[in-house]
Parts: structure tokens; C-alpha cells; sequence
């Protein structure tokens, strides 16, 4: 099993860093996503970009997955299954993401590794907790990798409500970097910790606006690897390849990146960068 | 499992269109749907009509499926077995509709796909999302159809309280056309779109009010096929033909249709044009 | 399978009619019920009663089922086990009776039919149609009958806040009659079309007033078979054989008695009355 | 199997009488209960207390069942494992009882009949009666017998909101007894029926006041056993050992008692009279 | 299986005593426990100080103990896998503290015993004696102990609401002691109790604030051990030292301590002189 887990994570980390495209944004946002320009919403497409702009892996729910097995397949991309998910549709406070398949059905669709979102500081954190948990302990027994999308979320951490250490000092960040709550060190290097302690051999983190900060993200983490999470499509080119420099010289391990690939104009002129960045070719 | 699928698939979509009939109305409704003539709730009507109207499907619960198993099996027409469902006397701002039966009853029925209607956008989303996803899972490795009845509805939708950004692209596009905001193309397409993510192979949803914008669902939804639900009887055939030519036009594998069909005196004769409409004999 | 559930039909229903002796008052209810006369709370007089009165099925929960089950078995009347149950001691706008016994326990315990009670319109309906359709699959698939009681009630029915059509409908023919909600002819039809949607083989019903509107019930239902609810005893033996007489002439399959039997100060006299109206002897 | 329970129920009820030592209270109150003196916190002294003092019942949760294993085995006084418990440190109007250990545990631990409170009344009822229905059949399977402590409680029965009939009466008792409402005839029996009608071998019940009504009591759980719970250290011995004669006389199989043993300052003179009582030697 | 326990017993408590080092704080602190200096969030480090340290056992979540599998093997430190845990990033006045992972996972994680937060008072008590009940059960069957984290806490408790007579006379002590009410000897001594009616072979509780109360909570849970919970750093070593001296003459087993070992500029320091308490070398 060791070999087989070393093997797949090198696949998914080649020269131990990771490129992951994702492409779940049609569920989680709905095809709003892909107004942007028609090829957007064209799989064949997203593939095609994963291939030729050498990503370490594909993030795909399971309709995708199964329609385009062969495809997925032929394309030599490694597969990533996300696990859970949800709409926008209903949007509460506290949000929760339910599990939809299992580690078994992601073997079964090819995937390689599997992905769970854990929102921290929801409400409902103690179901994904449980969730998460179990995926890795299944993934781990199946040689199969787990990937932690770690984003701390929830009306104790928007509301300022909460009695936590960890939110109070996140208060003090954000009165001096006017950040986001959730993107506050303190907040993004807990959710990268939860999913250490958990067993998850991978997170997907906000950037946290400086590589120092990042750093502590990275150190909170070790050993389980980093990434970061691209989000909506920056203004500039420049803007988001300075953030990716950034995590990479805070010692992460690459990125996983949807829209600010697939919605620019050229995604591979942009994904050639960013694999120079990654991998330093 | 493959050839199995495809077989199947052909009898429910002969040359790759669909026209199905739908008589869960009696659960979802009540019997009142019947009041209009003495004929509609007599199930041995129903079963000539759609035999004799060339339907290429016939979407049941347990009950009739399991008390007319002969008969719809001398009929030829294809059973559809509907696994979850709910009565109208109970009615929450957020629906939920419980799954009944299992995969493996449905082939015990002898049904040869199985459907399953998804409230996304209600705060019982979550348990829809997973109770779908498994169906989907179990269906695809028992070479069945999974059909998703997919209606966006709930109160984050209706009080338009939601911060979703398609919900707000939705009521831009309600202020233009003052369509029902679930019939809105954006909340449509988004309904569709969760069904080929979670691996439906066909989704029935709601016509949005012109083939430009019903285009928009079928391709959010592609390669998942695309059937119009018929919905409430219409005023005349001809307001509803009208229809079904538009979500043709734009790219529909069909219809699932019920009311409009056997609610009407001449069951057969609009059978018969629909027929023309959708194979275009 | 098939044969062994005909079988079984022919004893709870000889001739095609069926006459139930309730005993489940004691769970329901509690032992007020039995102030009535000290018989009334002596099992073997029951059974007695059921023997003599060639009632053709008695309804228990699983203690008295289990304790008597020599005697039960000696006295040849066939058993129905109930298998959810809730005291009246808690009570809810929204009634909600679990499951307490499987359809495993039924055949253990030495019955031949299991029966179960859904209260569609209460919040809880979607936990009773999820169990009560396990049941009726289980139930078939061991040869034996499932009955349901099906009494709609809940707050969305008794405060007339439903957006459902069907209770509109029902509140227009109350303003008629007078009648409780819940003995409409709508509601009770629909409660019955939901057992045939489901599956049961039986339903046991309210009386709807008349034998016109208990006609409607009668064909909702078909081809599942209806039995009229006792209910609370009537003032006079002969109001609560005119009830029985209107069903049976509306179509009805025979009855389900408890307090207008084993209340009354001569329970053989009504049974064999009873006994005449239903089998016509 | 039917041997084995007679040989169980005859160590449990030797002459058909039972005189039971419940010490669970550690877990249900706390170990305030054992600051009376203090050896009522030594288990061991229990047990002497329970072999020497002739009791056909040792009533216990898994902890001590599991440490004390031989020293109980070597006592010869039969275990009796409950299997649901709180402490008293979270209280809610409306009681639960969690199941902790299943019936398997129970004859790993070496007992020979197991105990579940139910709180009829609680909203959280409907848990209860599904474990204890599955508890009891589960004990039957294995020829062990099954307790069932019956305590109505809860909101609606302390608030008088229940429009429940049994209440209503229990309502009338109390204005002419002044007793607590839980103590009223009318409630302790529909109890002890609700373990009738769930199948258990045994209720443990408060007293109501009066032999007279306590036989009303023994009537509704017939032929289920009733014995009486001993509840807080009454102010004499003679105040208990009148109630034990009361119960007794009302055709009671015996009790159940904890505090008015342990708490007194010469355990085993209190429990010789109790023998005499129970046993009439 | 016994023999095992005492092997597995003798290697937690050497010469029947415990010296526990916890580091779970990363995931119920998050990383801001790591802030004092660098190395308290080298988990080499951490594990170097149990080594050399001399500690008895060593607590973890699966995360660090996968991922260090090898080097807590080769350090002969015996592993203690906390099987429930939450982050501080979602707080309720009802604490939760989910089962993450199974005894099974514990097993093929290397650990020889297993841990488990039980908050009683909280309104989720029910699901966490549930749960550790079973772990115990689970545990022991595998011969491996089960060791409870007794930390009664909620709303119940703070808000002085409850009808409990243990809080009333926690509320007593409180108003003498003028203690955190959770740490009162009545609230901790049942605490403690819960933990051996459930079946706990150890005990993790706070301190009572002197010897003679401690007693109480030893002889409350006794036979089951009572080790005391390190809680934050206290000011200087000697506070610690001399709390840890109490409990010790007070029949305490040892302790189990985090923060005031690692968080000390020199932890090694400290673990000398606790041993030398403990162990009296």
C-alpha cells in the first residue's frame, strides 16, 4: 500500500510539487461560471487545457467524471474526485457540504485521490469533521490520497461572536491588514492544521496576503503539503502569478487553481506561467 | 453493464428522443387530479394510453407498478420506477421529498431506470443531493437510467433572501420576462447543471419561455439529456405543442409529460402529435 | 411467493371480506379505555370475542402477541401485528408513530399481515412513508400482507394554513357538511391513494359520511381494499351498523373494529351482526 | 430458549417473587447519594449487602458489572444490566435515557436480564419506545428477560398542556389525592401497560397511594410482572416496609430498591424484613 | 485478552502510575498553542521530549500519528489515539466533541489505548456517553484501555439553571471556594463517577483545588484511575509541581499534560521532576 500511496502522489506531485486544476464550480456556483465565454462550459475544453498545460490533476465531480471516463483516461491526467458539495442555491450561515460518494465509487471512476471541503466554525463542523475523517482513514487504506479544501467558515466566525483564542487574535490581524476574517493567518493556518491532525495529506488554503504569513500556514500544516486556492479570476495576470510566487516561496507545494485559468482569454499562456513559477522550467 | 446501458437507453430514448409519461400525480396530488373525467384515475387507461400513444416510458411508484406488474409488462412500455416522492397535505416552504424505495426494489419491479426529484435551493437540499447521488451510484453499476427530476424551490428562492450570485442574475432575468423566478433560465440551467455533476443521464426540468434561453439549460446539462416537464394542463393543444416544438428546437431530448396528456378528452390525439413533434414522423 | 400471499389473503380476507378485531387501544389509548367494563382489559376475553364473532384477523402490538401466542395460535384467528405504535401521553400537533418491530419480528411473533399507521400531513410524514414503504417491500417479499393505516392529520391539516389544493377542496365540502377536516371525503380519499401509491394491500380509513363520497375513497384506493375504521363506540349499536352497511355498500372490503365490539355490553351480538352485514350470512 | 428464560426468570423470581438491589444511582444522581455514610460508595459492601440481604437482582451499569465480574459471579446474586442511563447534570423538561450498552454486552457481562428506563410522555418518547421494542426482542431471542422501568414524564404531562384523555383523568385523581401527577393511578398504569404492549417480562413503577390503585396497576400489565420502585429514603423503615406491604397485597411480584437499602444505617436488618414481606418467610 | 490489557496496562502505568503527555492541542487550540516558541509546533521535538522525558504515553490525533508512525515506534513511547475532537473555531455554551475515528483505526495506528472527551451537563450528552460507551465495549473486547476525558461543562452547568441537586451543591462549594463551578469537588468527583459506571479505565479530570477533595473524586471513580489534566501553563513550575504533589497524595494515578511541559523554555526540566513526584525516583 506504502508503495502504491508513494507512486499516486507522485503523480499528483511531480518533483513534489502539485498544479491541480479544478472544475466543480458548475455545481458549487451553477453555469454563471462559464458566461464568461462559451468554452468555458465545454468540457473537452477544461481537459484539453489540463493537458496541454501540464496540471498534476483534475478536480471533477462524478457526473463529469464517469460521462468522460475514457477521455479523462486518454488524456493521462490524474483524476481527483471531490466528495462533497453543494449549491448555491441554498446559502445559510452556517454552510455545510455533504459527502456524495464514497472512496470506493472514486475508485471505481479512476480518480487517484479523493477532496472534502471542511468548513471550520460552522455549525455543522462536527459532521464534516466526521466525514473527513473517515475518507482519509478509507483513502489511507486504499493507497489513495486526501485532499482537505480547508476553509473556516460559519456565523461564529463572521459574527465576531465567538469566545476563541484563535478568533480573538484573528481580529487583531485583521485590524492591522484589513483582510477578510477567513483570510486572517490565524484562521487559515488553523483550517490547514485541522487537516493535518485529521490525516489529510494535502490542503487547499486562501492566501493568507503576505509570504510570511503563508509560512505559518505552511509550518502549521507540516508535514501535510499546501496549496493554494486560486478563487475568482483576479484582475491581471500579473496579480495572480505574484500570489502564486508568494505561497511558493513560503514553501507550498503548488496551487489549485479553476477560474483563473479556464475564465482568462488564453488559459494556457497563463498555465505555462504558472508552471514555471511551480516547477521552475 | 455497458451494452446493458445502452440497450436500455434505447428503449427509453428509441432514436435518441424521449417521450414519457407521467402518472405519480396521485401521490403527489391527490385524487383530485382525477376529478376531470372518470377515466384518469383508472389505471388500466392510463397503461392503453401509453401503450397506444407510443410512449417510450411510464413513470410509477410501487403500488401501481407492483398491483399492474403483468399488465405493464404486456404493455411493452417501459417502466420508470419514481423513488422518491411526497403528499401535498404536508407543505413547508422548503420541500423535501423522501426517497421510498431502492434501486433494487426498482429492478424487483421490473423498472428499467429509476427517478428522483431534487429541491436544490431548499434547506433539505443536502439530504436530496446525497440521497440522489447514491441513487445515481447504484443505478450506473446496475446498468440502469438515472433520471433527475430537478426543481430549484425553497425559501432562499422564493423570498429571494439568498446571496446567491445566480440567484440575482435570476431576478434580473425576471424583471425582464416576469417569469416565475424557478422558471427563470439561470435557476433552470443551474437545476440541470447539478444533475449531470451528480451523474444523472437525464434531467426533467421546467420550461424557461423561448428556445434561446431553454438552449442555455441544454447545454449546462450536456452531455446529460434535457426532457421538458409538462406541468399543469394548458389552456389549449396547441399552447402546449407550441411548447414542446420550442424546447425541441432548442436541443431537448423530449418530454415527461402527464396531465397535459390524460387530463385531456382525446388522450390519443395530442399523444399522436407530440409523437410527430419529437421523432418528426 | 405469490401463492403463499394468496393463501394468506383468502384468511384475512374469506370471501373477499374482512372483519378485524383492533386491540391496540391499550398502547394508544392507555387502560381507560378498559374502565369501561373489567373484560374489556382481559386478553382471553378478546380473543374470545375474535374467536366467536369469526372475526377474520385481530390486530396486537408484540407483548400481548408474544404471551398469548399459544392461545393466539389455538383460537385459528390469524394475527396482525401493528408495527408502530405511540402512547397518548406525548402528543403533538404533528403526530409521528415509529417503527417498533420488523416485518421479521411479525413473522417470529406468528403473524400473517403487519400493519402500520401514516399520518400524511404531519411534518413527520416524510419518516412515516420512508418506513411504511420499507415495510410494504419487506412485507411482499415474505408473502404477507401490509396494511395501512392511513389517517392524514397534523397541524397543516387542522389549521388550514396548507397551500394544498386537495384541502381547499376539503374545506369547501366541510363548509357542506360540517364534517371534521380529516373525515372529508378529500382527505380521507387521498389518505387512501397514498396506501395504494405506496403499496399496501390494505388500508383502514375514516368514514366519510355517506356512501356516495366513501365510493370515491373506494376507487382512489383500487385496487387496494379498504376497511372502515371503528373509531370511538356509537351511541347505538344500529349507528354503528348503518356505517358499516353504507361502506360495504360503497365498495368497502369489510371493517376494522375494536371499541364498538369489545365496549359494548354484548360484543357477540355486534360481531354477529357485523358478521351478516359483511358476508351477507 | 424457553427453558432457558424459565431457568432465568426462576433465579429472578424464585417462588415468583422478586426482591431487586438497584445500584445505578452513581451514574443517575451522582456521588452525592453515597455522602449519607460512607460506605455506600464501596461497592463491594453493596454486593455483601445484596448476597447476604437474599436479593434475587442486582441492578448495574456496565462499569461496575465488568470490574466487580468475579467477585459478582462469586456472589451468586444474578445481574441485571441496565442499559440506558443520564446524570442528572444536563436536565431538560422533556427527558432521554440514552441506550449505552447493547444486549450482547449484557451476556458478555454475565447478566441474565437487562433494564431500559422509557420516559412515555417525553417528547423524545418515540426514541425510547424504539429501543426498548428492539432491546425486548433482541433479550426474548437470547432467553433473557427484559425490565422495563416506566416512568411518564415530561412536558406535557407537568405543564397540563396534553389534550391526552388519560391525562384529563389523572388530573381528577390528583385533585382528590394530591398526589404528584407522575404518582396518579391513571399514569402509573398506563405505564406499566406500555411495557405490557412492548412485550417486557417486568415494569418497575412508582407507587400510587393505595393498594386499591396500585391494583389497578398490576391489572394493566398483566401478565407482565410489576414491582415497585423504592425511590428516596423514606423518613422510617416502617413508612417503607408499609408501602412494600401495600404493593404486595395489590398483587405486586416484588421490588426494586436502591437508596431505602444502601442509605440506611443497618442495610441488612431492613432487607431480612423486606424478605419476610416479599417471600412471607 | 486480560493478559494483554495487563501488558498494554503496565506499559501505560508503570509501577501502577501514569505520566501522560498530551498534544492534541493543534487541533482543539489550533496553532496559536505553538506561539510561545518554535519548537512547540516541531512534533520531533514534542516526541523527543516524551522520550527522554520518560512520559508513559503519548496522545494524538491520527493525523500526527500516521504520519510519524515510524519514529513513535522507534521511540518505544506508547501511543494513546484520541478517537473525538473539535475545533475552538466553532464554539456553542454545549460543547460536542465528535467520534473521528474508530477503535479498529486506533488498532492499525499503533495505539495501545484509547481516549475519549465525555462533556456531561452539555445538551449533547447523550450522544457522547453513546458514543464512548461503546468505545469502551469496542476497547475492551480488543484488550486495549479506555480512557475518558470527564469534563462536565454546558449550559446547564454555567447558567446555574439546572433542577440537578450535584449542581446545587457544587454551588455551595462555589460559594465557599470561590472555584470555577467545574471544578468544584462535587461537578469533578461526577465527572469522574460517569466514567467508571461506563466502564473507563482511567479518568481525566481537573483539579478540585486541594488533596481532600481530590480524595472524593478518586474514591468516586475508584477502581477506575484518576490522572489530572494538565490544563495552561501555570506561572512557575511550582504551582504545577506542587497541584501535581496534591493530587498525588491524594490517590491520584498521575497526570496527563501538555502545555506545561512543552510550552516551558525547558521541558525536560520539568518532566524530571514530575517523574520524580509521580514515580518518586
Amino acid at each position: 500500500m506504502k508503495e502504491k500511496m508513494e507512486e499516486l502522489k507522485n503523480r499528483i506531485m511531480p518533483n513534489g510539487k502539485a498544479m491541480i486544476l479544478a472544475y466543480d464550480q458548475g455545481f458549487e456556483h451553477g453555469p454563471r461560471d462559464f458566461l464568461v465565454h462559451p468554452e468555458c462550459g465545454n468540457f473537452k475544453h477544461i481537459l484539453d487545457i489540463a493537458q496541454k498545460g501540464k496540471f498534476s490533476g483534475l478536480v471533477l465531480h462524478a457526473g463529469l467524471a464517469e460521462k468522460y471516463a475514457d477521455e479523462i483516461a486518454d488524456s493521462g491526467v490524474p483524476l481527483i474526485l471531490k466528495l462533497n458539495g453543494k449549491s448555491e442555491l441554498f446559502t445559510e450561515e452556517d454552510p455545510f457540504s455533504p459527502q456524495l460518494y464514497t472512496v470506493e465509487d472514486a475508485i471505481t471512476l479512476g480518480a487517484i485521490a479523493v477532496g472534502y471541503t471542511v468548513y471550520s466554525g460552522s455549525k455543522y463542523e462536527n459532521e464534516m469533521l466526521r466525514e473527513f475523517s473517515k475518507i482519509v482513514r478509507e483513502a489511507h487504506s486504499n493507497g489513495m490520497m486526501a485532499i482537505g479544501w480547508m476553509y473556516p467558515r460559519g456565523k461564529a466566525i463572521f459574527d465576531r461572536k465567538s469566545s476563541s483564542k484563535t478568533l480573538k487574535i484573528a481580529l487583531d490581524e485583521q485590524a492591522q491588514t484589513n483582510q477578510a476574517i477567513d483570510e486572517t493567518p490565524s484562521i487559515v493556518a488553523y483550517g490547514a492544521r485541522i487537516g493535518l491532525e485529521l490525516g489529510a495529506d494535502m490542503v487547499k488554503v486562501k492566501y493568507t496576503g503576505s509570504p510570511d504569513s503563508f509560512r505559518w500556514v505552511v509550518q502549521s500544516a507540516h508535514p501535510t503539503r499546501v496549496v493554494l486556492s486560486g478563487g475568482p479570476k483576479t484582475n491581471t495576470d500579473e496579480e495572480f502569478l505574484s500570489r502564486v510566487k508568494d505561497v511558493m516561496d513560503a514553501g507550498a507545494t503548488g496551487i489549485a487553481v479553476g477560474r483563473n485559468v479556464w475564465q482568462r482569454s488564453d488559459p494556457l499562456s497563463i498555465s505555462n506561467k504558472l508552471h514555471q513559477l511551480i516547477y521552475g522550467d
